[in-house]
């Protein structure tokens, strides 16, 4: 992984800029011990790292603005940075870099219910939006796997999808508005408790925009009625292709579950020998959840199981209670966990059609073995968002450039099916230079160009998301 | 409304510009005459007319590309035109524009049941992409109120609507991806059948841009499986605010109908006069629709009911059949053909928080005394999308100009309330001078900078959307 060489004047900066900090924020707010930074040098792609020159953990937009502004004067990097539960490296630091981590900002402003929304400082979980308003029956429907931990500033970064995106759609469809300030300082608001705004939808264009255009302080999110209920089913195939058709089947039958899982053979395996979910022992399974009142799940259940059944499945399980539901999720939920157990692994993020499923998970297969690298996958097949996870051996002098090159791969699969990069997970650092595989120079061009309307100097997460030899020469480092 | 000064040398460009269109296009394609140019003068807002120095119909992108490059040589302004049936002037010429029409490109080019995507051109018509797919029990959600003649094209420009979006977003959250021609002819593929693209989302920015970032040539739209049935409730009141305050209920109390419709005493009565619905005579009517399996509307209805007689409605009529449900639909969808039987009427397209709802109507009835113009209000009351029309008489001298300052104090209302000057309809020509209202020099500034990338020489579309004395020194006009 090449990043960028640091300036040569870092020694005589770093106390310069320390001090300048210190007359703006509290004491508690900027970390400049080499020890303490060492919680800032990785986020969940935890193979890169790199403690930042210093880390700033502001409580306020104000605070964030004058951090930004004394970065700016001095012309130094910020790298924006969440939970650090991003999995491609979004909050990875350079060494001339400051992370400005705004977990500190965490309170709810205000609910209004009658109009569907929730504004909240960008600091917040993901999980405890949904806390402020379930009493009220109210939830926020993004859930990525890292919920009880990860942000609505990074959920907003990374555009974050989750196992429910089928039905709610990601981080972007449940946005309505966001306090942003930019690298020189200023605040702006973008978009509000609306559907549309008048003029240029900037804030579709932040949504994603991996903390490259500004750091997001507040966040207005659109909150919905929670279901009355919702049960999952399972299904196993002895076939990802058969297990592949009923997905297409039920989805063109016009049934539009919640969340449609897919595990292949090996993610089974994995997670039955770790959680005990007692699933069967298959090639493919599905995991299918519906919602909504009593009688509209047993009626989409129903639907399910019919088409289901015309693909011979070896398991059908419906659940019966919350308690058999919950064992069936649990198994998958522990997904990344299993596989810990196992081995280091690498989790990518790609989408494909769902049509094209069976045929990527063979080609993938026959890499695994061109590579001599397991890989097993689990899949948010309703919408076509795969997570192949990739075992490999960290302390194996060449294995992780192994698995690297494999993942690339994959997503290279991926584009050529059809489908994308990434889900759910953004860019960051780890497909930074598969971007050209996706993306011609005139497409990339107008993407720099949109970045360098907001931060002409580029200062603001500078080395992620595009090719460095793409952004050489707008990049000061 | 002030339009741009025309250049000078019109009456040579003219032929040479004729001239040169006519090798890239067939004959049919281009359209120089005079009284065939009247055609193209105006749009939906027909207070304000300027034919076009010419209008061209390419069939293909290609021929798309071929116009561009040739005016963009020339340095003559493009007025994209879908179906002309913008309510805020989006598709208004200007003297020395060439209009290009898109509603010769109106084929499907592919379905995809499974990954849930229709591939059109976008000079097709909103209903006609749902005719596509609606014997296979899928439907396109956004459903504007001219669905029937409006294209893709333009609903993409405005990020349309319709009564139904409460439930299914706007036409930002159905598009998945666009072929779109820039200024300088270059075609760019935007998004794609996937939920999220890797780096900028400039899908988002184009949705919406009123066609001035580029010519959207083709669309990838999310089809959804069509609702088993729906059902509307009627339900009257003698008081807006109790009106108001039930809508609250419904959705505090966390229902989500797939439609909930606001009409004041004044719409309710010219409706009534006009269609015969059978509408009672009252202060304020609501109709709700729910829609899914039988039982789920009969649940829903209950609680909507239930929470409806609370509030003492004057009239609550569920629909029994399909017939009833029609009726209760027929005075509400001929609510703009009422009005233009009693007066010429201006539409206004205001969003607010529903929970101001009671006191901006309370201001709109006071302003509408002290202009001495009537008042009807019809609301998309489930996302606080207002459309009061106002009725004046263009033959009358100097009552257009009394109607848009009333349309101006009306739009600053809801800005006020916490709302923004659009919901559906667009800025156009119509609200552009109120851009300020909404947002600062630096908000705007912004959006500028993001329209230069893709349009520096602001040719696409440029006398729209932004105030004309903001933009001076960016225009060639």
């Amino acid at each position: 992984m090449d990043l960028p060489a640091p300036r040569p004047d870092l020694p005589l900066l770093k106390p310069r800029l320390e001090q300048r900090l210190l007359a703006v924020l509290p004491a508690d707010a900027v970390v400049q011990d080499g020890h303490e930074l060492r919680a800032y040098e990785c986020d969940a792609l935890s193979a890169y790292r790199c403690p930042p020159l210093l880390a700033v953990l502001p409580r306020s937009t104000a605070e964030v603005s004058a951090v930004l502004r004394i970065c700016h004067e001095e012309g130094v990097p910020v790298v924006p940075r969440g939970a650090g539960t991003s999995l491609a490296g979004g909050a990875l630091p350079t060494a001339d870099s400051v992370v400005l981590g705004v977990a500190r900002m965490n309170r709810v402003l205000e609910v209004s219910l009658p109009d569907r929304f929730i504004r909240v400082e960008a600091g917040r979980t993901n999980l405890s939006v949904t806390t402020a308003v379930e009493a009220d029956g109210f939830f926020y429907a993004p859930d990525p796997s890292s919920q009880l931990a990860c942000l609505i500033a990074g959920n907003i970064a990374m555009n974050s999808g989750g196992a429910h995106c089928l039905k709610y759609g990601v981080t972007t469809n449940n946005l309505l508005g966001v306090t942003m300030v930019l690298m020189d300082g200023s605040v702006v608001e973008i978009g509000g408790p609306w559907m549309d705004a008048p003029g240029l939808d900037l804030l579709g264009l932040v949504c994603g925009s991996e903390g490259q255009l500004g750091v997001v302080t507040e966040a207005v999110l659109r909150i919905l009625p929670k279901p009355e209920g919702a049960l999952p089913v399972l299904i196993g195939f002895n076939s990802s292709e058969v297990a592949g058709a009923c997905v297409s089947d039920i989805i063109k039958a016009g049934v539009l579950p919640v969340a449609v899982e897919f595990m292949d053979g090996p993610c089974i395996k994995a997670c039955e020998a770790f959680a005990h979910a007692g699933y069967p022992d298959c090639e493919a399974l599905l995991i299918i959840e519906v919602e909504g009142a009593e009688a509209e799940i047993r009626h989409q259940l129903g639907l399910i199981t019919e088409i289901a059944r015309r693909h011979d499945p070896v398991e059908l399980r419906e659940a019966a209670d919350a308690d058999q539901a919950r064992r069936i999720w649990l198994g998958r939920k522990s997904a990344f966990g299993a596989m810990g157990q196992i081995a280091d692994y690498m989790c990518l993020d790609g989408t494909l059609p769902v049509s094209s499923l069976p045929q990527v998970l063979r080609r993938i297969g026959a890499l695994s073995v061109e590579y001599g690298l397991d890989v097993a996958n689990v899949f948010h097949a309703g919408d076509g968002n795969l997570h192949p996870l990739i075992l490999y051996d960290a302390n194996k002098p060449g294995d992780q450039e192994k698995c690297e090159a494999f993942g690339a791969e994959i997503l290279k699969l991926c584009v050529e099916a059809g489908g994308c990069l990434t889900g759910e997970h953004g860019v960051g650092v780890e497909k930074r230079d598969l971007m050209e595989v996706q993306y011609g120079p005139a497409d990339l061009e107008a993407q720099l160009r949109v970045k360098d309307v907001f931060d002409p100097g580029w200062l603001l997460n500078p080395a992620k998301v595009f090719p460095l030899h793409v952004t050489a020469g707008r990049r000061a480092g």
